[in-house]
């Protein structure tokens, strides 16, 4: 049941979207578009930009990044159901970028679902990038923005995930606190709920959902401890003509 | 990040579904469908078996239901956006089938979001109606079936809702602690944890939700009461060739 009314008490929203499938019920009205894919696509952009590289160019197809190969300065990274694709020797892993001076580079990078959940919100005034790993800088930004802002969760396959969910729950909580943004959506409410319920321990939220069983077959714990550990990184990649790169004073907000 | 695995510690899966929309991503493998709508239709439903209807037709559309209003005994109830379509003597609060018997009466229904998740789902190999006020008898009998289970919430138009989340996440926890079913899903998990940050007051994590503030506005209080109160029936409402029915023993398990 629903009667279509707006509170008057906050200047702006905020939303959680749970899927890219829907993201297209949530889009309208939004101006700034966070895409979240914590476990791992997001978190390795984050690592990447700390670790200076130059931009990051996000392709849809395994096929598209296969044509970056020969180029000088490019790594070219595919991952799919969690795997390096065969052929390529980078895959989502932040791990990968740490450790080392990217700059001068541009790393071309597939994933399952992060660079899917960029590709669908392309449109979007404005596409910024959110991990753990940059939450409180991005907080800090998105707090001095004025528009609407989207929590996208790359999630996976279409499906819901917990890890993003309580990623966009923090950001949810930090952003309501300010008084500045209210929600209208029971997912933003729900994902704020998982946040708390999480966030003394998010490792132990994580182990009792399904999917962390799977990431410790996979034997992923030194990638999943990293991408779960707040603040690393001041970065905010931010989505200009196809690329993404480092959001500086001087890229002006259309 | 996924590796198809399955642990072996329980016999059947039992799973959520938040939205209509996400049905085809996780109807594969799924026997039985419980269809929620708390506010209304499901609880409607469950209300209507409680006093006696013999049968409910859901159908998809207003066109439908009208079809059927010169029909002795029939009760043609149809809603769109939380009220009572033009024309139509009932919608979907289910407080307009209490304080009276309906033996005898068959209701035909149609509503935003319920019966369109019933009709989605309408191909399972059973289909039973879950709301608070089953929610014991419900899970009893879930208890004692030996298939896999999808918790399948109608949402609000598409969109994630709260208090079907919540019912789910109330069945999840039961089918769980018995150590029969187990989950694959990361949306089971989630509603679980919102289950149990709102059991001890679902009416007050439901204030917290957006949607909660539109119903007061559309002052459905003793409805909302209503729906939100458990085990007021041990009514379980099933799909058999297009009608719903009371379930009995006399129904056999196909």
């Amino acid at each position: 049941m629903e009667v279509v009314t707006r509170n008057a008490d906050y200047q702006y929203r905020v939303e959680v979207c749970f899927t890219p499938g829907q993201y297209p019920l949530y889009a309208p009205e939004m101006g700034i578009v966070v895409v979240i894919d914590v476990l791992r696509a997001t978190s390795a952009m984050v690592a990447a930009f700390e670790h200076g590289v130059d931009r990051i160019i996000p392709v849809s197809t395994v096929e598209e990044a296969r044509q970056y190969f020969d180029r000088p300065d490019h790594i070219v990274a595919a991952e799919r159901d969690g795997e390096i694709v065969d052929g390529f020797a980078y895959g989502n892993s932040p791990l990968a970028y740490v450790d080392r001076d990217l700059s001068g580079k541009t790393i071309v990078m597939t994933t399952t679902n992060g660079t899917k959940a960029i590709n669908l919100a392309k449109d979007a005034r404005m596409l910024v990038i959110g991990s753990f790993l940059n939450l409180t800088a991005l907080g800090d930004w998105l707090l001095h923005q004025n528009d609407n802002i989207l929590l996208l969760c790359s999630g996976w396959k279409d499906k819901f995930n917990l890890e993003d969910s309580v990623f966009a729950g923090a950001l949810m909580e930090r952003l309501l606190q300010s008084g500045k943004f209210g929600v209208e959506e029971d997912s933003s409410i729900a994902a704020k709920y998982m946040y708390l319920a999480a966030r003394d321990n998010v490792m132990g939220i994580l182990k009792a959902a399904p999917r962390r069983r799977r990431i410790e077959q996979l034997r992923m714990h030194a990638d999943v401890k990293y991408c779960l550990t707040p603040d690393q990184s001041t970065a905010i990649p931010v989505l200009r003509n196809g690329e993404l790169v480092r959001l500086t004073e001087n890229i002006a907000v259309p």
